[in-house]
């Protein structure tokens, strides 16, 4: 029968490079580059909560690794190592030959390597930890945003919610949108190039795991300011543009929905011009979507003419 | 209504010292100090698999960090940190003030702290990723022992595994060598110290989770050596000398049983007052077991005579 070593062996252990040991010891040994310090993230998924029991497992190998990557990118720091816990029901070498396929795909597109894990039965969850590293001292903090700094958020942000919504039949998406919509909650695009160029403009930065309102409340918490956002200035999809859902639930789902791993950051005004290019670099959109004023770590949304707009929730929370 | 945020900072937020930013951002900050390397390891715990649904909560946390001490230890590295995800099927705050208190105290006792984890909703499942640091070169692998070799353990191994078998009714344990075999399984005490004090002494180490048998034999595969274990030789916990059990299942339970935490190493035949030196230190009794010999990875167990033993299954493994 196929055990638990055959499995490690055949499916997660991967040649890893730049580790003095990896997959085999009773611990992977790292010997991280002189000046660095180490950025560390720790993401568990568990079916039911966080996908359905029939999520294609590419996707899901891919998204595991995605998410934790979007924690280093909002840290500006490097990918470089993982860890990988997982439990399965009972054995099914499909599944994990799917799942590694789209773990390791993104894993070689950053250089990430696995250097360790663990194997068990249990309802299938997956547990990762991610290390990166980056510059001492040039990190991408929540607590530095500063009073008239602007506030930008990378990409488009919505999509992922209104693909549960529809899976939940809470909402009706037409077949476009749908497909968009699907995409953005199974295969996340974690913004590393975005991170790491903004080590030295931006002020603080965060991922948009939570929906954007919660998650700019993080960074205003932890910054000891507030942020303003204008509604009228975020970015809608083009997929959700003409596609007769009720704008309301579109906003609500722009301001509010989890799961879309894009970026937001702080970035003094001055640096208008640097962000900007930064986004041409790397081809990707950077909308300015509000400024930071005084305050003690609120967010107010408004529209054009100032009038203030209420979420029906704050954010993304596990155990509402 | 209590919100996963409030529960991050209501039980496991402690103050990191020795990090440049702990929980609170999206990933934890650390430095790990000059001419150092850090050791990776992660294990994750199911109910149902690792501990039954009734499982003391302070124990369990205890536990969770022990089993991960253990791979550190068997490193000889140093503890120094630690990442932990939790799946909880509910908020329950009892359970989670029970759980964190043996999980901090046993933290505190090494100096372990906590810099970041996830929390979400889910089968009990409990996901922890530490960071250990070495000095480089000065390791414990499982791929440095060499032929001539002795192989040592530490402690006793087996009780572990007779709990469990009492609580599956497959044995019956008199109440003195179940108290003993239950504080074997529910507290197991990594030997952190043991594994630094053996650095420059012991040639390779491994910790005993899978059974002593099976673990030997895969240090005998990492370095391609074979091991001649004298079962007359192991010790015999005193709570089981005299308990009326089957001298067959405990034979078998010191050598297949899982679950144990104890070293396993090999040392050169020189070093045998060095290693009694230290067991002698640290209060801990070290037994010479048996010794290696050239081979290609397998164990041979054999009693005083010279008789082979052999075991109804090689160890312990998840998916068996």
């Amino acid at each position: 029968m196929t055990s638990e070593f055959d499995l490690i062996q055949r499916y997660f252990t991967r040649q890893a490079k730049s580790v003095v040991l990896g997959i085999g010891d009773d611990c992977a040994l790292v010997r991280p580059p002189g000046g660095m310090g180490m950025a560390i993230t720790t993401d568990m998924l568990c079916e039911g909560t966080h996908f359905f029991a029939d999520v294609d497992p590419q996707s899901l190998g891919h998204k595991t690794l995605a998410v934790n990557l979007s924690d280093i990118a909002a840290m500006g720091a490097d990918p470089r190592w993982a860890t990988l816990a997982v439990a399965l029901p009972r054995i099914d070498e499909a599944w994990l030959a799917e799942f590694t396929t789209g773990f390791f795909a993104l894993a070689e597109r950053f250089g990430v390597e696995l250097i360790g894990g663990d194997t068990t039965k249990g309802p299938l969850t997956l547990s990762l930890t991610m290390f990166g590293t980056y510059p001492l001292g040039h990190a991408l903090r929540r607590d530095g945003a500063g009073v008239g700094d602007d506030l930008w958020v990378s990409g488009e942000t919505g999509g992922a919610a209104l693909a549960v919504a529809h899976r939940h039949g809470r909402v009706h998406l037409p077949a476009p949108a749908l497909a968009y919509c699907n995409r953005r909650l199974d295969w996340p695009e974690p913004r590393v190039e975005l991170g790491r160029a903004l080590r030295d403009i931006a002020t603080s930065a965060i991922d948009v795991s939570d929906g954007l309102v919660a998650d700019a409340r993080h960074l205003c918490e932890r910054s000891k300011v507030d942020a303003r956002i204008n509604m009228d200035l975020l970015p809608v999809p083009t997929a959700l543009q003409a596609s007769g859902i009720d704008r309301a639930i579109v906003c609500q789902a722009i301001l509010a929905g989890g799961d879309d791993y894009e970026l937001a950051f702080t970035a003094p005004a001055a640096a208008r011009s640097d962000v900007l290019v930064v986004a041409s670099r790397i081809g990707l959109v950077l909308t300015r979507i509000g400024s930071m004023v005084a305050g003690s770590g609120s967010v107010h949304v408004s529209d054009m003419q100032g009038l203030p707009i209420h979420l029906a929730a704050g954010g993304f929370d596990h155990f509402r």
